[in-house]
């Protein structure tokens, strides 16, 4: 596998193993001997954890799809110059556990049609796509009762049940569709150790 | 003086009187028997307040300009939607101390070369203008003794001095220039009743 600096993202609906699956390409690499770091979204810097927090807790509706849009765009912006562009530029692989892909479906489909909005916002303050996403496809049913067993309290986005998972999963199939070159499919419907085998040979195959 | 809901705003370098002419105005237009209300920036709403307290306290290099300008425009999108656009609605006058002018000068010009974004942001996720905007004109110097007599714990944007109040001063008139019809100078080196006359007789002849 080639030691060049990549900006690998996971993406998925909730409890597909996202952050499983990161976790064990982060340490897969490393024992490698690749010097790759670990983050996630939203959050990943410490200004960006502060937004975070701000988005995340009280009242689900007290920002508009707008406003949430324009915060979690600052915290993306915040972690890309503190942490992703020094890392890449540094020589390190960057793993991280959810991207824009997210916001262009959670905000561009889940609450109005603002796709448009989430697509010129990125173009304008953001202008980074990764090297290469993962993204892992299961069935949504089966993905919900595993996010189920692992509830936290931040759990706001994984409220909207069955229906919203239908319709995030078709709506990360469209996204591949849209970005063939950059986006992998993972069958996440088999076991830990049989993704994590079909995420590293994705990896090396695209490396 | 015409009782049609209007939204006017106060823009300003600091120290130049726009909080007290903004009060001012407010009472005028009330002891008239106008319904008018009484607003400001950065803040002015629940969750607009929030991110300005995120912005305004501690390191002020914590967020680059970037980052900070999608903070500023999350709280004046969520101002819009929840004080001054249902306000308007509902046929009041705004008066907002501090508004979209401020941002541009203040992200635009004061570090990096922001206006080109300043500008995209603006269209793309705010997309309102005042009816009206009282520039308030002075010299710079005076203005900021003023304000260094008024000093409060949120001061980081008065700490860079007199040569800012300069460039931002030329930045103002700058706007003045490019938005004729909407901005009315107003001459801040008067006593505060005779700044007061002025603004509300650009306030009537403008209605
Ligand atoms: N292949 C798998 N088979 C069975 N269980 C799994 C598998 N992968 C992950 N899990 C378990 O399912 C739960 C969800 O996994 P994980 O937290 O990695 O998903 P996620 O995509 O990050 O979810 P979220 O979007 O909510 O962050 C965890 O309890 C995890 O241990
Ligand atoms: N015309 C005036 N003559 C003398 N002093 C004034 C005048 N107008 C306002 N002041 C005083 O100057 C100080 C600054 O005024 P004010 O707070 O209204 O300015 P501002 O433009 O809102 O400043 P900032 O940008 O810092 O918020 C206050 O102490 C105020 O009482
Ligand atoms: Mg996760
Ligand atoms: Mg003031």
């Amino acid at each position: 596998m080639s030691a060049t600096a990549r900006f690998i993202t996971f993406e998925g609906i909730d409890g597909s193993g996202k952050s499983t699956q990161a976790r064990r390409l982060h340490n897969y690499l490393r024992q490698g001997g690749s010097d790759a770091i670990l983050t996630r979204e939203p959050g990943g810097s410490a200004g960006a954890e502060e937004i975070r927090a701000l988005v995340l807790q009280g009242d689900p509706a007290r920002w508009s799809a707008e406003t949430e849009l324009l915060l979690f765009t600052a915290a993306r912006r915040d972690h890309l110059e503190r942490l992703i562009l020094p890392a890449l530029d540094a020589g390190q692989t960057v793993i991280c556990d959810r991207f824009a892909d997210s916001t262009r479906l959670y905000q561009g489909l889940s609450r109005g049609d603002l796709r448009g909005k989430v697509d010129a916002l990125h173009d304008l303050m953001i202008g980074v796509e990764p090297d290469l996403t993962l993204l892992i496809d299961m069935d949504p049913e089966a993905a919900l009762s595993r996010a189920k067993a692992r509830q936290t309290a931040e759990e706001r986005f994984e409220d909207f049940g069955l229906d919203l998972q239908r319709k995030m999963r078709a709506g990360f199939l469209a996204l591949a569709e849209e970005f063939p070159k950059r986006i992998r499919l993972i069958d996440g419907n088999q076991s830990e150790d049989a993704v994590a085998r079909d995420v590293i040979a994705a990896v090396a195959q695209s490396a």
